[in-house]
């Protein structure tokens, strides 16, 4: 079992759950191959809007760290991983015109903050957790996902979360332009939902193309995210370290 | 009566009027051109500042649609008053070098939200009302004026106001960053006056070289916003619908 | 005695303190260079952390003004001025790769702004003070210092200082996403502190890389900020009105 990403439809809108039992959602490699695949058929489909929400009162806690030893030292599996492997989920989330709203509960952290930053909209509970805490695990954080959380969450944000590895609440990130609203736990699905029926009601096509004119607006240029030395680290002592120790539970030495 | 554009000069301030009685100040086309040739005798005289109001305690509730179903279910005439109509008043405003400071009270929607945005300072009462609920019209927004949407109020906003066509409040709009402060609805007039009066004591042409520079820095590249199928929802069914639907007073059915 | 710019290490921080006594800690062209060099030798050093501050209550009242009328009436001395000893700190402090964090007691104002908007972390004191207010000393902020403004305050902020001159409070920067914190006075230097220290305990590679890949993103294309009439306001009356009102502590009459 290495997760999964859940589909239904109902009444015009589909629901997208991220699923790991006992992992908090966090993303495996067949995880993310999975979103990419069931981002490109909601995008070749009709429905009007989607949720993306995660299993269990949980968004999504990150990327799976088990499977990490697997293939992060390696400089050539390294950057397959993130410019395919996380790119190619993210990217058809982003390659799709259909809105989407993301409704976050509990933890929300590197790959699902990604992951929430790919929806239109963002609706999350008080208590809420956000947070990109890779300096922790001894890397940086990859070109093209660095671009989405500048631009998403804003310069202080993307730093703070980086430089820092904070974990900052609902509120904070309402705060910081992060969560169009921060409700009640026990409101979250039901504000996501009636967003998405105000958006079924709405003008399909004018949805459509407004996502298509932003996402053109938004277009880095192919050199901005193309940093040739960004997946160098892979075998470095540190990155290993920060691996290693999270593995092992114990505190990392850099 | 297809409304107008008021210009007056006081004490080296000029107020700009939008005004069309009994609609909210809906701009009209024949207030677009106007509203050109207001900023184009503006930027070539010697104001401090400009204070821009609307009449009778609303700022703008929009686009003129009872005009609509003359020239917007055409491509080439619903390019040419976005192109040139909307965006000629709009670039006036852009272009004009001489400080620009909205003062807002009761309905800021559509076209007035895009006016809003080409001010460099927005003042508004707690009772204003911000949107873009086009897509319950049935139409996407141009290109040119989603950048300017997107420049000033931000992705998170202007992706809430498009997909969702959701109305905000006046301290929600300052708590994204749009404006500088929400005051009384009393006291909206004199805040506005007092920012002018402020604006016009200080060195005025280091407000004009200012506002080249920044204006230089936002500068978006051609091919950003000319999108060549912009126009092409023009004799779409969703398009005829949202504007019918509107004219005849009742919900469309998309 | 023109100021200088102190720097002392202690348990992996690197603290640069910016010293003009009596002066606000006002940024004189002898600092300016003490600042590129302090950063080209902490780039080349190997803290985890720079903390950012200024001595004796205040960050840094901006540039020193008794200095101005020796070079800022030529268009040649001024351009080299700001595109050379300005922007040589500014830059030092842009391309160092060490985490930044600014400490910001009192004044910041001018090139204090710009100084703590080099930083990646901004902490400041409730009583803290933050403006630009040059159009009261008649003249625009130059291109490359603008376009940093725009990045870390957003255009609302940038245009509201510029071209009001208003002084804007610590609650206010923390609003609109300048500050990651508004703190008690006496809670600013261990904020600051705390900040670093944790810093200093995450992966050093990973935070250069991360600050790396931030700023390849952010790069502003040359032309952007290359203005060719940027300076020409050298001789003006209006400078020069600005400038010896200011000296001789009387009212400018632009």
């Amino acid at each position: 079992m290495t997760g999964r990403i859940q589909l239904r439809h109902q009444d015009g809108i589909a629901f997208v759950t991220l699923s790991h039992p006992g992992k908090l959602n966090a993303m495996s490699r067949a995880m993310w191959r999975d979103l990419k695949a069931v981002f490109e058929k909601l995008q070749a489909g009709d429905a009007r809007c989607v949720v993306v929400q995660g299993e269990g009162g949980n968004f999504c806690a990150g990327g799976d760290i088990a499977e990490y030893p697997e293939f992060r030292f390696s400089e050539a599996s390294l950057r397959n991983f993130h410019e395919h492997g996380v790119w190619g989920g993210l990217q058809a989330m982003l390659n799709c015109d259909v809105p989407l709203v993301a409704q976050i509960d509990g933890v929300c952290m590197g790959a699902g903050l990604e992951i929430a930053a790919c929806c239109d909209v963002r609706v999350a509970g008080t208590s809420a957790r956000f947070g990109a805490p890779i300096a922790k695990l001894g890397f940086p954080m990859a070109p093209r996902e660095a671009q989405l959380l500048l631009r998403t969450a804003g310069e202080l944000t993307a730093r703070e979360l980086l430089l820092q590895a904070v974990v900052l609440d609902a509120a904070t990130m309402a705060q910081r332009g992060f969560l169009n609203s921060a409700v009640a736990d026990s409101q979250v699905a039901s504000t996501a939902l009636l967003s998405a029926q105000r958006i079924t009601g709405l003008a399909p096509q004018a949805a459509r193309q407004n996502k298509q004119t932003l996402r053109a607006l938004n277009q880095p240029k192919a050199a901005d995210t193309a940093l040739p030395d960004a997946y160098r680290y892979a075998a470095s002592a540190e990155h290993q370290e920060g691996i290693n120790a999270f593995l092992n539970k114990r505190q990392p030495v850099f």
